[in-house]
């Protein structure tokens, strides 16, 4: 598994409020909005902070409660380049000692993700998204 | 305040095992390892993973239980260039929204710092380290 966290994931009880404070208050320009659903926001290079309902990704992770202190309000995500990869990094990581909470599987946004959790109970995304670059000079944009 | 996130640090119960998870397991390679007491891992350009005792944390940041949802166990950290910006941003993340946790003080590593939660409790560290350096070209050392 590559030394790489590329997102970081909040889950907020209230999206339009997460982005009065983030966009409007901290005066930070999104990637991508998708009011009621998400919002992505670069924050330097090659990395995006993600806020997304709390109850959403809750159920993205499946069993893990938006209450739970360590992961349920936070997600790490490690972006790989296939389907395959996705499986093998889970793998990886259950060796390592890890829990899989959901085992690679289509995700609802079209490519290919899975969940674990280090042995505290932190969670991370292991995911393959073919809609999202993370460009050589830094960039990141969706619908590459 | 720059949109920009350099570094998440996890509050994690026992520093040995998650030394062992991530760095014997993963077969992530530290950038700086202080047995005891924190391991700063860099996780792509320009960022970096820190494993720190949660209680360590908790008592670093004030008032925050390890235990707490949202922001207990994971503090997001933004660096800036001088000590008068810690105060600075600390202030606009204030008129944002959020709630000042920790008020810009010199840091028991030596540096200027702050905290603040946003909205809904999630931590952020607004430092001045000027040990730290991030390099043009995403490398982070300590030391500089």
């Amino acid at each position: 598994m590559v030394q790489r966290l590329d997102m970081i994931t909040l889950g907020v009880p209230d999206l339009d409020a997460a982005r009065r404070f983030y966009v409007d208050g901290l005066g930070w320009t999104p990637t991508l909005d998708v009011p009621g659903e998400v919002v992505f926001i670069q924050v330097g290079h090659s990395r995006l902070l993600a806020l997304f309902g709390a109850e959403d990704l809750a159920a993205d992770i499946g069993g893990v409660s938006a209450e739970t202190p360590r992961g349920g309000g936070v997600a790490l995500a490690h972006n790989v380049g296939s389907d395959e990869e996705v499986a093998e990094v889970l793998a990886t990581a259950e060796r390592a000692g890890g829990t899989i909470l959901k085992p690679a599987q289509r995700a609802f946004w079209g490519g290919e993700q899975g969940y674990f959790a280090d042995p505290f109970g932190f969670v991370w995304e292991i995911a393959h998204n073919p809609g999202l670059v993370f460009a050589a000079d830094g960039s990141v944009r969706f619908g590459g």
